[in-house]
């Protein structure tokens, strides 16, 4: 049931794999060359069901949902599209691909049947929203998650310890558990529940019941509570007092989990023949977008990598001897879930480039073009200058504060306050949130001396990077591959099928970063040294941190420093590409 | 020195009166039928210099200056245009003028030299800023201002009880003692200082020296702290403790100030020439805009006057037996500054149409027609269906908190957040920062049974209205009048020319209210009382009345009441004209 890594000598040069990124709107698949870890061929097909991929509730807007069959329509098209690309580099052949890897969103759980299809593409439920895949972004299990979070502090606090402290409504127990409690029909009629990361590759390795998938150890350990440690999932006592239909259910999940060194399967017949590929070839354990795409950026001890989209996902590994055990309101620490032997530390923040684009498009009603005018009009504005201070929470927050009815807040206004002003102090908010987990990581005992970013975000816009560089204080990198994430699927592929010896020297050989670095600004720094404090004391009063907070001064030494910066503003705007 | 009012049995169905009304951007000219009031002419015209008739530093946001020559530019055309539009009503002659009244913004202290002229007007100064008129919203002496209230708290709280406990930045004495700090030239050329109501009434009446200026009571009692039981203006050694150079100025000021019993003058030969009007009919004493608007809107005691414009600013009278002495953080208290006889309070809002104007015009980047569509829009939101919760303090906060230093506050949004939704929550911020002072009133004793409105919204906005009346749970009526202030200043002209045997024959004949009353719906006041307890809540945190605010439930309690209203939002929604 657990198929060992093949191990056979591929000649490199003439190696390729595949890497599958199932993302919020649309799946990419890329070709990739296993010598170098250039992309030959790359194809992104749209989920054709929804708004952008997305099943809605008008009624509910914590509700997001997705259609199974548009991961299998995405993964034919997609994979298509690549090799169709692929197919015109003269050494390519797709008889020399040796493995396939896929990276998904999570936690995006989804029931199955006995015969592990997914339930909503049986009859009985083929219209049936809670049979669908529960997106990352559904909300719904916030009162599951609250309630979840309550009975393991009194149960099983060591529950809490590898999550943050919080259990969220994002995350796998929550969803199945809000699942029993508002469409028991679907729950009842679930033989078990798959992560979509660990769904696709069972798909491809010709899995047909639920007890044969074979399950990454990176979803199960950060949003399922996996762990070696306490005998894998959580106690069925444990989940008794959630409700006994979990116990039950726990039965039908998994006892173990896996890291990168366990394939996840081997392409069925049926699948290689509808993807044009060789029979056989090996597929990569699934894993987490971020986790895939920190492995894509070349991640090491001491680096923090940050994925910066419509999100931002954080990854930094510590080997077991630097393993901080518990880091308050930090996602996940999981051994094996980026790189096998180390543990993989994973934190994030709810709407990065969401919130930039709420901005843009849903309030100021522009187009791509905005964002660049308003980028080019931010430039110009010192830190502090516009006297604006802005919370990142338009989607809740997700590390430290771990609390998904968390809101957006703008302070500062004037009535001289223009769009870029707060298109800027967005960008900032953003910032401040990656400083508040940066900090939190380093005061834990990891340890960050550079930060490596990907993610179109990253490549698109050197104001805010420096921004970032400016507030976290820290370098930053940015990974050469626009795919790191389906990079990083490839590189897992290309490492269990085979041509490199290990999986560093398939990290070594496939990654690379770009040569610019930003460079923190001390006289930038010293003043967002200055506005993180402030926006500290905001984010502790309405984040619940405090109960007695003074913001008496706030407004004020905004406005303080927005004087004293007035007059040498120039000096302390950026110059950026 | 103080002429007495002329009583002389004119011939009411013959008689019109002329009313000025210097707005921030321009100055109206109303010719008014002293029987009923109707406005037969009527002429605006906009300031011909700086930016909207308001000279800006673009280095410091905090100044707002105006040039004294639009004002007299502005007196000449807008009399011409309001009594040429008035010569096409067959009754009317220009004979048949028996007064003219005056109102301006304020505080809006301009320097004068020995012969009563500007001193912006005299060669020496000319583009001088410092000698400019230092518009109302003019905030260059916040530190004077804090400094003002921090000297007096020690030496006369007295002093602070008749202005709410602070002294403002947009204030006499604030302005004054700046100029002596930043442009000592000024201030040692100036014989003295003159309100801008003060002072047009002076130029009409001939007034060739600073000493025979006639000071308004309202001006000088709610701006310059001005009151007979302590001898007039504050005291010289106090004064002296600010800086020497105060004290001497009180010399050259005045010992008296008068109300609408006393005319401020009439009209001498040379501007009688100049305006075409018959020389020596009687000047009423000059007042501020929303004083006088507040005459035009027929206030009583246990009416709320609220003038509604691109600030909001709210009278009421008290008979001297009801005098609440103090009403902490309410501007003023002054016997006469409105009716003579009665206490007049004033209270108001910074910014209400202007904070509109910015998320349009400045956020939106859109034009009037903007405004009617999120209107509409904002229309079909029930309270608390956004989750939104907005600080009204885009400019400041006049009333309660008596602190320019105060800035804007947007909370609660998600990534679906509208620009309708935050367009509602900034009108429900004033209509909630409304409340703050309706509450502060009638904590400290003053009756308000009912609430009269004027001003431009007031009379295009039916949706602000309704909200207003549901926020404040109080009936309001609406002028039908569109120039109150202007129309007050003609009633002031009116009763001091003759023709009314009273000023309270003079207001009943000549004002009038709207058959409409918005009447407080108990459904949506019963959320906006909650929502209410919740903006209180971030009010008293950032506006520093709380040192140890717990805000932890804030956001969660939107969101509550968000779930909450969603299902049966169409029901609380409004239906307006």
């Amino acid at each position: 049931m657990t198929p060992k890594r093949k191990v056979e000598g591929h000649n490199m040069a003439q190696s390729y794999s595949i890497g599958l990124d199932y993302g919020t709107n649309s799946v990419r698949a890329v070709v990739v060359d296993c010598s170098d870890g250039s992309i030959i061929g790359s194809a992104v097909v749209n989920y054709p069901s929804g708004h952008q991929g997305i099943l809605l509730d008008p009624t509910d807007h914590n509700l997001a949902r997705q259609n199974p069959a548009d991961y299998l329509y995405g993964l034919e098209h997609a994979v298509a599209g690549a090799l169709e690309e692929a197919a015109e580099h003269t050494d390519f052949d797709r008889s020399k691909i040796v493995g396939i890897g896929v990276d998904s969103t999570g936690s995006s759980p989804l029931p199955v049947d006995g015969n592990n299809r997914a339930l909503s593409m049986t009859p009985d439920f083929r219209d049936n929203l809670a049979a669908m895949c529960w997106l990352w972004k559904d909300h719904t299990s916030w009162r599951e998650a609250e309630e979840f979070t309550r009975i393991a502090q009194k149960e099983r606090p060591e529950y809490l310890d590898i999550c943050g402290g919080t259990y969220s409504s994002e995350w796998w127990w929550a969803k199945i558990w809000h699942c029993k409690n508002v469409a028991p029909d679907v729950f009842d009629a679930a033989a078990s529940w798959v992560e979509l990361a660990d769904w696709v590759p069972s798909v491809l390795a010709g899995r047909s019941k639920p007890s044969e998938v074979v399950r990454g150890v990176c979803a199960a350990g950060h949003k399922g509570l996996y762990n070696p440690a306490w005998g894998g999932l959580p106690a069925a006592e444990f989940l008794a007092k959630l409700d006994p239909a979990l116990a039950d259910l726990r039965e039908r999940l998994y006892d173990t989990a896996y890291d990168l060194d366990t394939p996840a399967g081997a392409l069925s017949a049926e699948w290689a023949e509808r993807l044009g590929l060789p029979e056989g070839i090996a597929i990569a354990i699934g894993a987490f977008d971020n986790h895939y795409g920190s492995i894509g950026c070349g991640i090491q001890e001491g680096a923090l990598v940050k994925v910066i989209g419509t999100s931002t996902c954080d990854c930094a590994i510590v080997s077991p001897e630097n393993n901080p055990g518990t880091i308050p309101g930090v996602c996940g620490i999981v051994e094996g879930s980026i790189l096998p032997g180390v543990y993989g530390i994973e934190a994030g923040q709810s709407a990065v480039g969401d919130l930039f684009k709420w901005w843009v498009e849903g309030i100021c009603q522009g187009d791509g073009a905005l964002h660049g005018t308003l980028t080019d009009e931010a430039a110009k504005l010192a830190p502090g200058q516009s006297g604006l201070l802005a919370l990142d929470w338009n989607n809740g927050n997700r590390t430290v504060l771990v609390d998904q009815r968390l809101t957006g807040v703008i302070l500062g206004q004037t009535l001289h306050t223009s769009r870029a002003e707060i298109y800027r102090a967005l960008i900032e908010a953003t910032a401040f949130g990656a400083r508040v987990i940066l900090e939190r990581l380093r005061e834990c005992g990891t340890r960050v001396d550079t930060i490596i970013a990907a993610g179109g975000i990253a490549e698109k816009n050197p104001m805010l990077m420096q921004i970032y560089a400016d507030v976290m204080q820290t370098p930053i990198r940015v990974s050469t591959s626009q795919q790191t994430c389906a990079l990083g699927a490839a590189i897992g592929a290309a490492f269990v099928g085979g041509p490199h010896s290990s999986l560093d020297d398939a990290v070594a050989a496939m990654t690379s970063l770009r040569d610019t670095t930003y460079t923190p600004d001390p006289a930038r720094a010293a003043i967002y040294d200055k506005l993180f404090a402030l926006y500290r004391q905001v984010h502790d009063a309405f984040g619940g941190v405090t109960q007695a907070a003074d913001l008496s001064r706030v407004m004020k030494d905004l406005i303080d420093l927005k004087t004293a910066t007035a007059q040498d503003a120039p000096s302390r705007s950026m110059e950026v590409a």
